[in-house]
């Protein structure tokens, strides 16, 4: 998906929200157990459930590798299952020397070799431009680069100081060396509002993956107010207060509500766009 | 597997080498084509032809992932034929928050969820304490830490400078408030030996994996002269040059051949211990 066509989703549907599958299987209702799959089968009842309200989906592989062989069969399984009309993002945190981040690409974009066909992966900077530029090189792909992100250790490194240039800073300007806007999107967590100001100096027009609100203390005030553009330029996801806010059976209705909850706090800022 | 074990097994074999499984099923000998598992049954081959001159062995899990279900099949039952006196890395470069990283962790240590158990794994450093902390709550498991890579991106942001200290040196230090020698390693790239005297300012004692020497262009004596301590705390990775010695049917007693050579050159080192 480009970035016209996302924007246009944005748009239609007055949201910019990113639904989160970090689908635990000692988290999913106990009822779900019996199902062949019973982590395809919870995606899919949250995504039927949730689709009207999002334009994105986040599937954070971590939670699937972790299961192996049946891990990757659900993986694949709920990636076919996303809707085409959504933005859909594998949040992998790839990044290696160029040869080998090129097999990552190809895990992710490549369906005749892997099976799926993601928009985008999150990427790790930490290696630099040829581990984050052969993701480029697919059309209509993106890399999410992690600039800022929204956990404690983020203050380990990312704050560092070098020239006037905070570490997520030199991320932002460096990166502009290897695509654009219409390729490249950046994690910004979303616990401290005022880093958006710094952030949107350095990337004004390109879109962020806004972590961290809900579960990890972020409001969505302060994430519009300081981060929004004048195309959105944001997808801001939620996780675990939508898709586990019921352990019942009414789990879809529940993260229906959910997401619909936020979709109609975002619409008052889609609607001034 | 232990420091202590580790520690033994090179005086043992009286080597240090480490051999890379960056299998390409595009670059193995065509004739395995027609096996089931034609990756697996190279790999086989590679480490039957090798456990005698290897004290480790590295799968780089993107050659891998990147054939989705089948390559993941690949992984596994490669995981499993390792000979259980070398010691195992998963190169995956993984890291995220917290309940992430515990995903990941269980994806590459716990047998029981994901059918592999490698003794380590390599971790990004970029998201911090929490990222590897997890990695670190398995006994006799390792976090393999990304601190100056080989690669030409490198250059980025693991040489900008802080107070004095460099990103990469910020790593080493922050590091020691994780973990141990017992349980973290560094993965130290082999380009430019004068950087192994920096490295070694901040940890005298860890192990330091090391790539690039080969295909990558490092020299085995400068990385030994410069990164060596008393008890070695040197894996030294070779891929290319060794896996693919030969693309004909003597492919595993030229990977044999290949192994050997650097065994005895690191045979010497090994004495001086």
């Amino acid at each position: 998906m480009n970035r016209k066509e996302l924007i246009g989703q944005i748009r239609e549907k007055k949201s910019f929200l990113c639904v989160g599958l970090d689908t635990d299987i000692q988290k999913i209702p106990a009822f779900l157990l019996n199902e062949e799959d019973p982590v395809f089968e919870f995606n899919k009842q949250i995504i039927d459930a949730t689709r009207e309200f999002a334009v994105a989906y986040k599937i954070n592989t971590a939670f699937y590798e972790s299961r192996g062989i049946e891990g990757w069969k659900s993986l694949i399984k709920t990636w076919e299952y996303l809707p085409k009309d959504c933005f859909s993002i594998a949040d992998a945190k790839r990044g290696d020397i160029g040869n080998t981040s090129e097999m990552y690409a190809k895990a992710f974009f490549n369906i005749e070799s892997s099976g799926m066909s993601f928009d985008s992966v999150t990427v790790a900077p930490y290696m630099g431009a040829d581990s984050v530029k052969p993701f480029l090189k697919f059309p209509e792909k993106w890399a999410i680069i992690l600039a800022l992100t929204s956990n404690e250790g983020s203050k380990d490194f990312q704050y560092l100081s070098s020239d006037g240039n905070m570490l997520f800073e030199s991320v932002l300007q460096k990166s502009g060396e290897w695509g654009s806007k219409e390729n490249i999107m950046f994690v910004v967590g979303a616990t401290r509002g005022e880093d958006f100001l710094t952030i949107r100096k350095h990337v004004p027009d390109h879109f962020l993956l806004v972590p961290g609100v809900g579960a990890q203390g972020g409001s969505l005030d302060e994430v519009c107010r300081y981060g929004m553009n004048k195309e959105c330029g944001l997808l801001v996801n939620s996780s675990r207060a939508i898709i586990y806010a019921s352990s019942g059976t009414d789990f879809a209705e529940a993260a229906a509500a959910g997401a619909q909850a936020v979709q109609q706090e975002m619409e008052k800022w889609v609607r001034e766009l």
